[in-house]
């Protein structure tokens, strides 16, 4: 019987500060460390014993597991990252206050692109440093998939084609996965699951370093799910 | 053309302190902290961009890896692990100080062990709490294949079985590839890779924390090797 554990990263330095993050590589804060190591007392109480991890290509997140791992004792576990776990892609808006971006852009539209479904941010330009195109990271990738700003609807499909593309194989082979990624690429995998609308992704809460478990029969059909305690 | 750069961990604890390691999971002492920082320096000044990592089951090589991909920004390589990059078991010397082994079994056994090819120290008993299935990182191996003592033979046999199962498949892909391992594994792969007789292994230095590159051609054919500068 397969197992999902889904890890939203510890807070970061730019959650602190209420900025608009998305795929700005910002490190955790110190609250975010100790988010994780708790989050890696908790596996090792519950003697959960995991098979692979999964994560994003972004250092918060990828930093979380790392601590989970150190504290449950279970650094040798192999671990396969994406950036189709990546947080939301916020466009132009990344780097900037939230507050100052919802004074100019005015409440009604502040939140449909923040908490709506299909409008994203405004996007980058493809000589904005901030480009993707930019990192060293995505170098790899065809410049040609690269976001420059996703709605929610966008970050739900990569999202979703990964699991099942990558993760979902491993359940269905009965392994205990951990996938620790970032609050909007959790949401739309809690959302699949969970058989949540879509326009009711964005309503989910997924509080940071808290494991949240999904257990699964041998035809990946939901058998029970609960926060880790 | 595929690359392979094979890192020795930094020094760890029981490095410092002359003690036969072995499998236990002895982490990096601070000395071993900053040469990993300094093998993360070198992949960033040589621009070399990773496709993915092999390491053992040992803390103390996971540990450098984790530092040397922080250092060079490429947390988000894939790291797979094997318990057969480990380092050579030592039997009942693990947690022993090299002097006073000596001093009880007389320089010339001593010898033949430590840097001889074909024999193995004293073996862990079954009940010893030394023995790799009291550890849960084994729990999911066959217990018939987890050793109790080990001669360099033995060791270069699962390492370079390794190689072929695993790395090998990357580098003919023309994937450039870390592996982050242990004094005795590292020469069973440097004795295979440069065509050294095996008796004469335990001969081969291997400098902590030190990149050596090896390039090959399509067909594996070794072209040039060098440490990184």
């Amino acid at each position: 019987m397969g197992k999902l554990i889904l890890v939203r990263h510890g807070k970061s330095l730019w959650n602190v500060e209420n900025i608009f993050t998305g795929w700005t590589d910002v490190d955790l804060a110190p609250e975010g460390t100790a988010e994780a190591k708790k989050a890696g007392e908790l596996l090792r109480k519950n003697k959960i014993v995991v098979d692979i991890c999964f994560s994003s290509y972004l250092k918060r997140a990828i930093r979380t597991n790392w601590i989970m791992l150190d504290t449950s004792d279970m650094m040798h576990i192999d671990c396969l990252y994406s950036w189709r776990l990546n947080e939301r892609h916020y466009g132009a808006w990344q780097g900037r206050n939230k507050d100052e971006v919802k004074k100019e852009v005015g409440e009604e539209m502040f939140w449909k692109i923040r908490r709506g479904y299909d409008t994203p941010p405004p996007v980058l330009t493809t000589d904005d440093r901030r480009h993707p195109k930019f990192d060293t990271k995505y170098n790899q990738l065809d410049p040609a998939i690269l976001p420059v700003s996703e709605s929610l609807k966008d970050t739900r499909k990569r999202a979703v084609e990964y699991f099942f593309e990558c993760i979902a194989p491993q359940l269905v082979k009965g392994r205990i996965v951990v996938v620790t990624a970032h609050g909007n690429s959790i949401r739309a995998l809690k959302a699949q699951i969970e058989d949540i609308p879509p326009t009711k992704i964005s309503k989910i809460e997924v509080p940071t370093g808290a494991p949240y478990v999904y257990e699964f029969d041998d035809n990946l059909n939901l058998t029970q799910h609960y926060h880790l305690e």
